[in-house]
This record gives structure tokens, sequence and C-alpha cells, in this order.
């Protein structure tokens, strides 16, 4: 594959329980970010980088975001450290094609709701449940390599009712051991760009070390990938046809239409 | 129709423009939110008020919100005035099941952009040529007694490619005499919010005072009325289903979610 | 409520296993479709009466349709012995406008496969395991009056894959105590029509006994009752602009294009 | 690109009006079909052949479609002579994951009717007029290569209401000199196929001589080629966990699920 086509992922973590609590380090002793970088940097179309919340503008600059073709996310308990600067700078780059894969604890952060809308909640618990993620989809190219469900022996529980826009895909639906489901997989396109949530991740069970779990994030990457770059102005524009004489005058405010992007 | 079942509607300008341009104060000389109240209050099932940017929180209170059932917005000129707390004051309702109504510039309104996630830019002249809105959905209680098309003499003209999420539902597309089509009425539900957006409305024509405009605004209000009213938090739940024994521990982060809603 | 708004329901029925199966007909002597039928009529705005399999044109003629609001249907083991011509005049009528319940195994009916257009497989199982249908959409009208979930000790299992168009709007999604999902309870429209499918209903187990079962048929008779009644045809159309003159002519074909409907 | 990458192209033409109009003949002495399979097979990664009416079988034998991943449509004159044997296997081909792009009167068809469930009628005139394709998803690969729009100066009109289930994607919306607006590129998925209609494509305007209608479809080709190939059947599955023991006996009705795929 050509360097020109080499999939270019930043890798976003808030990186706080990994330095906090034991248990967590236990399981990723460098961050979740880590793991999950290194293993998308074993495929030859990907090259992954990581950023943190503890960064300068949290390695979301400018500069990274203009050679970022995906952004994942893994957010917990500091979402409101987010600065909101910088959330609008991500929302700006995916309304222009940059694709989004936000993942676990992510539903909550500030950009996913900002993407979105809603509210984003759920319901949740947390006592190491049997979780069976059911494919609803596949041929859709997120599930390539999965097959009819993924198992995953020790997770937390997400409950509906899941707050979202419905999805554009359901991709994933998912059967907890403690008797509710979820919409574990969605898929949803805005402005320009892909976002892709994904409902495993979470920081005191070593999911990120599962293969297929990392099979469905390697390819929600490549699904996400921008497909073309465009900033959405708000143009005024001259007829294509002929505008027949009026015969009213209605005068004009003269009032032009900003033609401010979002953000 | 009994009192508990009146639909109460609040009807939000922002009236920068009536205050400001002649031409539109000979159109509207109390602003355009009374027209439509007005024209709202003509039907027994519906009182409307009125509110603006001028009045203290714009008119847009807790006490306000609680007593309205559907919101219609019109802005333009200050969009940037509108105070960042009000606007989550006003998507913790449209989420709570609230409706909410954006009209015409509104489309680049805060809410409207919040709501939906992306820039809803347009394509957008003044030349005071025809529009036709061709109905797509007869059986749509928006459309309820209007026919194939709805025809203005002079608008301004709004054209695709409009950035919006797709719409629920798709109730009308406008055909523009200077060759443009548009997307003119859209139907989404967030939380448990409805949102309508019609595009037409321009200050400059008097198209607040066509009778099938208001009839399309009337139906969208009895259409957008709240169903439910539920503030969504993100609760710990107990298991439903008696839990396995696990044979393993990951320990716990201890780490409690929050649960706090959005805004 | 006046007569003109009552709701004429016609409750469908294959009634083969309650004649051929003494543990079906020890639930229901009399057929599915006579307990269905008398659980509506306890509402004042219901009307409804009941049609099978082995009347003429199984109970489903002209007449009948004509004065159908809305119709639910429940087969199994006869699919194939519904007759062609009365499934495309039942599909006239939902594109018309009438409403279209599609109970249980009815997924694998002529009628709503061939209004969906997809083959609608699912995995299944008999052993009389519990299931919880968990409520995604408290505000919509399906859902008023029932709470988070509901649960039903013993049932036949439907598993995901379910091969259907994504629904306008997911409804009920299911857990299984053997350990799969599936899509539940969802609504469609096609031309002028509602659908929907709700997936409870197997005939060796009470389930049409059940009085939240009853509760969601009846607000999905209420939901899915015509708001219109159009026979769409294709016209030939006069234009509403001048055309301007062609300085090429391609001659024509002279072939007037077919206005039938659809059948 | 390797031999086992090349998407097998299916052109079908009814091949009506090439025959019996010289005003078509003239424009398309060898059919269209031959005009469309020889623009494809200018790409290297195509291979197109072609089939007709004519044909036995109309040329689409099992053997022919098990070799073909996308399958193009058009008819207009001959539509009920379409054999619904051949019908009931291109929408069992297309559920397993074979595309499906139908051309301009194909609205209309038997396959089309078939693979959405509704009507798919329209308005429609014959005046020569122009017509403006608006893009409004300029990142989706069908408008790759496409700028704001396609314009034709003499097209045959289709205006709404037409008859389709709300468009997974709504690609082209047009506009038409006398007044109209038309869904004039839409997307479904079925099953594991995709389905792409193309309003374009009157026999009595070289529309397959122009150089953007032929990239849309190109696009077209390549993205509804199959992701996958599943034959869907309905199959008894057993528990992936235990079930607990039942308290009571409702006996088995002892009636096999029929597993047929549709058809």
């Amino acid at each position: 594959m050509s360097k020109s086509e080499t999939i270019k992922v930043t890798v976003w973590n808030e990186f706080v329980h990994e330095q906090e609590h034991d248990a967590v380090k236990k399981i990723y002793p460098d961050g979740m970010h880590t793991v999950i970088a290194d293993a998308l940097n074993q495929n030859d179309d990907i090259v992954a980088r990581t950023a943190t919340l503890q960064e300068p503008e949290h390695g979301l600059t400018e500069e990274v975001l203009a050679q970022t073709d995906v952004l994942t996310w893994w957010g917990h308990a500091a979402h409101d450290k987010v600065d909101d600067e910088v959330v609008a700078r991500v929302q700006k780059r995916v309304l222009e094609g940059m694709g989004l894969i936000c993942l676990h604890s992510a539903h909550f952060s500030k950009i996913f709701r900002r993407m979105l809308g809603t509210n984003c909640s759920l319901k949740w618990r947390e006592v190491a449940e049997k979780e069976r993620l059911w494919n609803l989809e596949p041929g859709h190219p997120i599930t390539q390599g999965i097959g009819q469900y993924i198992e995953l022996p020790n997770t937390e529980m997400y409950g509906e009712r899941f707050d979202i826009p419905t999805p554009d895909k359901l991709i994933f639906v998912s059967w907890f051991e403690g008797g509710e489901v979820f919409r574990s997989g969605c898929c949803w396109e805005r402005g320009h760009g892909r976002i892709f949530y994904f409902r495993p991740g979470h920081e005191t069970y070593p999911i990120f070390h599962n293969a297929e779990v990392i099979k469905v994030i390697t390819n929600a990457v490549r699904w996400a990938k921008p497909r073309v770059q465009i900033t959405d102005v708000c143009p005024n524009s001259k007829p294509l046809e002929t505008i027949s004489p009026k015969d009213v005058d209605f005068g004009s405010a003269g009032i032009e239409q900003s033609s401010d992007t979002v953000g």
C-alpha cells in the first residue's frame, strides 16, 4: 500500500484511571491508548499515534488534527476537564470529513454529545458479568472477520434506554448476563464525517487485549477514514436560471447573512 | 377541549430587523413573533405567548420553559447574542420532551446546530424569486390541509447542500425559480422531543402573513407537542438475573460514573 | 367518541394450530383471533372483527378491507396457503393508508415479506424460556402505559439476525434467557400506511392473555390507524412554468407510461 | 487489479423501444444496454455483459446471476412481460448480497417494486425540459468526480411524490424547468445487498451518452458490489446459556417452523 493511502489515526485517552488505580494500572501499565495504538500499528495501512488529556491542548492541536484521518476517544472520569475549544475544533474536523470512534464511557464525553445533540445517558452496573455482542450486519465493513457474536466473559453492563438519535446503521446489540440489552455498535454520518460508537472498553477488565474487540476497532478505522475534506461555508449564490421581473418591491433589509462555519 | 389539553407555545424572535429596518418594520410593525403568536391563538387548542432576545434571559427563564410545550424560534442577525446558558436550558427541555420548531434563518441558530450537531450551512440568494414547496408526505400530520405544493411568489433562496443529519422524515422539498432545490421541511426526534425545521420566513417578504405557511406551523405545533416528560439520568442498576460466580477478580476502580444530565 | 372516529380493526388468523393441537386449543379454544378481538373491543374507540384463512377469500374481500382501518395478522403453519391475490389486495390497501400489525410468526407471512422486500428470517428455539422486552422509546404512542420492560416468563425465542430493512423506529429489543437478543417491536411507513411488527405471540404459551401484550397491540392499533386514504397513480402532468423553446428535436417515442397501481 | 477483484456486471434491458421506434433506434442502434456495458468496460476493474427480455429466462439464468456482482436494470414498456420466477430469482440474489441499480423507468419494474414494497409511482411529462440534479452528498462514493450538480439539457420529467420508502441515503435531488422536484438518486440496503435508483435515462434523449451519467453509474457499480454472500435461513438454535427449570408445562405443538428462504 502506498504511503498516500495510509490511514493516520490519533488514539486519545484521558489517561486518569491508569495513573490513579492499581487495578487499572495492572491491565494497562502505559495506558490503554498505548495498547490500542500498538494494536492498530500492526496493520500496514494504519499509522497510529496517541494523545492524552494531560498534554497541552490535550494533544489535539490544529496541526495534529490536520494530520488525523480518524480519531478514537476514551474518557470517563474527566469529561469536564476537556477544554470546550478543543471540542469545537474536533467537531469542526469531523464535519469536514475526519472519522470519530467513541469507545465505551466516551458515550458521556463532550465530543460525542456535541456531535449527536442528545444526552447519551444509559443504565450501568459493574459486577463483572458476561456480555455477548450480537452481529446484526455481517455484510458491514465493521464486522468483517467477526462471527455471529463476540463474547466477553467480564464486563461492566450498559443498558437501554441509551439516549441517542436513531443510528443510521445498528451494527451490534448486546445481551448481558444480568438481564439487559444495549445498542453496542452504532454508525452515524454527520457533515462529511463518519462516527462509530463501540460499547466495550471498561478500564478494570482487559477489554482492549481482546483480539475481536481490536478487530472491530481496526475495521471501524478503515470504515471511518475520510472520503472527502470539505469545509462548509454559507455562500451567496448567483441564479442559474433567469429570474422573471418582479412586480413588487419589498425593499431589502440589506443584511448579509453570516458565512461562519460551526464553532 | 379541556384546559389540560391546551398546547402552550412560546414564539421566540430575536426581534432585531423589525426595529432596525423600515422594509421589515412595514411588514411586521410589532415584530414577526406577534404575527405568528396571533395566528396560533386563533386555534382553541393552542395558547401562544412571545419571548424576544432583548428580555432578561431572552424571555426563556426556567419558569417560562417549564410552561412551554412547543418553542418556535426565529433568528438571523444576532445568533451569537444568544446566551450559551439559555441554549443549554432549551436543549435540556427538548431532550425531556418539549417540541422545537426552527424557522428559516434559524438554521444557523445556536440551538438548532446544538440539537443536530452539524454546521447547518447552505447556499442563499435574495432576489425575490418564486419558491414552490412540494409536499412529499400527504399523510403526515404536518401537511394536513396542504395540497400538492405551496407556492410563494417572492422568497429568499436557500439551496443545497444543506448540512444536516438525514431527517427522520423529509416533508417538503423546494423548487426555486433560479435553479436550486432545498429540503424545506424536515423532522427529527432527539431525546424525547420532536424538532421541525421549516424553511420559509424571510423578513423582507410577508411570509408569515401567508395562510398556508401558518397552517404548516400550526400543524407542526400539534405534531411536536410533548408526548412524555422524562429527565434522563444515568442510573446504577441492580441485576434482574442471577449473576454467576466469577472465577477472576479484577478489583474495582471504585469510580462512580457521573449521573449528570446534559448541559 | 363519535362513531366516525371509531377505529375498525380486522383481526386475521390462519387458525390452524388451535384446531389441530390440543395444547394450543386449551389456551385458545375459539382461536387466538377471538381473544385478541375481544380484548380490543374492550375499548370504546375500537371495533374489532375477525377473519380467518378458512373463510372465502380468507375473509379479506374488497368489501371487508374497504371497511378496515387496521389489520392485524397472525400466521405460522400455512403461510403458503394464503392466496397471492389476497396478499396483493392487502398490500394495495396498506399503501393507500391502512395500518398493518404483524404478530410473532407473521414475520414469515407473505404480506410482511411483500411489504418489506426482505427475507425476514431469524433464529428460533422453543424451550419455554424467559423473555424481557426492553422499551427503547418511552415517548412513543405504542409504549404508553408500559414501563421499562415487559417480562414474559415462557416464550419461544427469536434471535438476531432478523433480516429486515432498518426500522424507521425501533421500539422494543428483547433479552432471552438462552443468550440471544431480538428487535421485537419495529415501525415502518410504506406508501401512506404504517406497519408495526411485534414479536410475542407463540401459540403454545398464553401470550395474548397477557395484559401488557394486549396493551401494546391496542396502542399499535391507535398509532397505525389511517391518517389519509390515497390511491397513488402515475399521472402525466402539465408544466407549472414556461418551458423554453428547444433547439433540438429528439422526436417522441409516443409511448404512454402505464399508470397502473401496484399489484 | 487482480482478476478476483474484478466486478462482474450484468446490464439488463427490456430492449423494446430501440427495436420499435426510429427516434430511439437513432440514439441507441444496438440498444442502450450495449452503450452502458461498453462504457463500464472502459474500466479495468469492471467486466460488463448484457442481457435482455427476449433471451431465454430474459438472460438471467441461475448461472448468469451466480456470476453477477451487480445487476443494472432498464425497463419501461414491458414490465409485465418479465417472468415472476426471474424476479424472485433476482430478489433472492440481492438479499444474498448482489448489487442492484435501477435506472429511470425501472422505477415501475417488478424487481424494484418487489425490493421496496411500495407502489413507486410518480408524476411524469415529456417536453424535453432541462433537469439539474443537485449533489447532496459530495462525500459519498457515488458522487466522486461529480460537482455541485449535473445538468441535462433535455429530459423527461419525473416529479414528486415518488412513492418509495425513505431512502437510507438521499444522494441527488432534481430541479426541473417545468417546476417540479424529484429524489433522483436514492440508496437502500435490503438483506445483504445494496440498491441504487438513478433517475436519468429516458429513451428518446441521449442520456447514456452523457459522461457524468456514466460516471455516476460506474461509481454506483463500485458502491453496490457485494460485501458478502449469505443465503439466510431460519435455523433452530440451541441455547447459549443454561435455561432454568420451568415449573409449568405448556406442551408442545410439535410444529417445526419452515426454514425456507424467500421466493
